[in-house]
């Protein structure tokens, strides 16, 4: 049991200011990684995070795909070994010459040296495939908008960004749905949060401009002590349930509506904040989806993952904690 | 003490099948690496042998390098770390994924998936410069010819594979001489073996033609019984001394004579192969410089180095000892 050796040697080195905290953001590609991933980075300063994509291990260029049976997905297009091997590395503290998969260019470039900080994210395609890789995380989150919202935010960045057109998008991700149900979407349950965006219809509620959400508290961590925070007078904008998960197990479900105003849910975050005891006022930048646009339920998810963080480096004597 | 926990490590493993033999050949640019390492490879089988080269671990390309006070011997130009960390993964029967460094046009490349097999043998210029990375091998190599010999095959190489006047090779070897002296040749005194070419002038003898040989077994590791091979009758072509180390310690010292013919060498290769035990004919691969040459004094060392990695292996109960 591999997984359960780097367990007790992580536990073991729990105090070790030079043992990262491990994040890992799970999601099937333009579920929103890399705007979550961004906030709490700034929030907690560049120097302090480093932020790898796990999809940087594939296996074979855009290229060579082109000749295969499997889809980028695919742990076989993966050096899923390998990706298992540098999260260990970076969770006990040591440094990784990480592949570089150029997604401009679809080619395999020279690799980069990562050297972890005091949080180590990684995100991507399958970071939480393997027992082993789970085992490198102290917490796991899993990226869920319902099929729908993914593919406007998909066809968005891909036509906007990346220069396909409309019926690629679509083509692609229809090739991709098998693989995208047998090997990304089974590592939701492997996840202590779950993030399900859904604009409610009827509520003029849409993909694009912070829809509701729930996010789902597995208390396979320690979360804030949300039902003294979240109280009746705010419960029209924000509230928290208690639900069973899809396995039956009971789990604590915060729902977030999309026309919440800032001034109800900013109390919210401001209390949550307050309860991880830092001395510094809360980070503006979380809930920034881009050019100028806010969303509370991404500012409220990266506030709970920011708490995990700090909670977890709070553990090492010598580390700081504040933030900038 | 890192290397000790590797050292206990791989001690505890020694029986495992799974754990590589080590096989490390340092030395300066054109001092017969890769020659050397292809008789090794060819006499085992390329299924039983992995070979890497540790230049590969650059932490910059040819143009990045102009721009620099340092060449590419000096440990700062090498992702050092990196290195000490693939051999020990290798050391360990994991594999790996290592930078590629293009020689031919001097860039990065897309890594490479390496897999250990029954036999690793790092070449390079730094395998053996820091302690972590000796304490990865069974066996050190350290190639040493005379400064004047390197330089003659240094000119035939670069001049005739790479594309560069003779003079762009002296001054660039010129330009290197003070990092060779700093950072490579100190590794001789980290060998088992010290291979010392040397043309015996007044017998005709050239650099490029099977010069004479002086190879230094230091009891670092068991070596062959030769003082009961090395026989009176065979003395003119090949002598066994006993002499004293750099360091004042005594060593045995085998002198093979250029000029030896192979009738003369050849029963001394059947000997010490055949206190090997291996029901296998002698490999008649070793010895060849290339396009139909022969080196007496390759042949023997490389034989040495094929003695030790059976030894090895041969404590493994379940792995194959015989050769092809």
């Amino acid at each position: 049991m591999p997984d359960r050796q780097l367990a007790i040697q992580r536990a073991a080195t729990e105090t070790d200011p030079s043992r990262p905290v491990m994040l890992a953001i799970a999601g099937d590609s333009a579920s929103g990684k890399t705007t979550l991933t961004r906030g709490i980075v700034e929030a907690l300063g560049a120097h302090r995070v480093v932020s790898i994509c796990v999809d940087d291990y594939h296996r074979y260029d855009r290229e060579e795909r082109k000749g295969l049976t499997f889809t980028a997905l695919h742990p076989e297009c993966n050096y899923v070994e390998i990706m298992e091997q540098h999260l260990q590395l970076l969770a006990t503290g040591q440094p990784v010459l990480k592949p570089v998969y150029n997604h401009d260019n679809g080619r395999l470039e020279r690799p980069v040296l990562v050297e972890p900080r005091d949080l180590v994210v990684a995100e991507g395609l399958l970071p939480l495939f393997t027992k082993m890789a789970r085992a490198c995380f102290d917490v796991r989150v899993y990226l869920d908008p319902p099929e729908e919202v993914r593919r406007i935010w998909k066809i968005k960045r891909d036509v906007g960004k990346r220069g396909y057109t409309r019926e690629q998008v679509l083509a692609e991700m229809e090739r991709r749905e098998a693989e995208s149900a047998a090997f990304i979407r089974p590592q939701r349950a492997a996840a202590d949060i779950v993030v399900s965006f859904a604009p409610l219809e009827g509520r003029g509620e849409s993909a694009e401009h912070s829809p509701s959400a729930t996010i789902l508290l597995r208390h396979t961590v320690a979360h804030p002590n949300l039902a003294e925070i979240i109280t009746d007078d705010i419960r029209e904008a924000i509230h928290l349930k208690l639900t069973r998960d899809e396995d039956g197990r009971p789990v604590d479900a915060i729902h977030i509506h999309g026309y919440a105003p800032p001034e109800r849910t900013r109390p919210i975050e401001e209390a949550v904040w307050a309860e991880l005891g830092v001395d510094e006022p809360l980070p503006d930048c979380l809930g920034v989806v881009g050019e100028g646009e806010r969303s509370d339920s991404l500012a409220l998810t990266q506030l709970l993952l920011l708490y995990q963080v700090i909670r977890n480096r709070a553990s090492k004597p010598s580390s700081e904690v504040a933030l900038p």
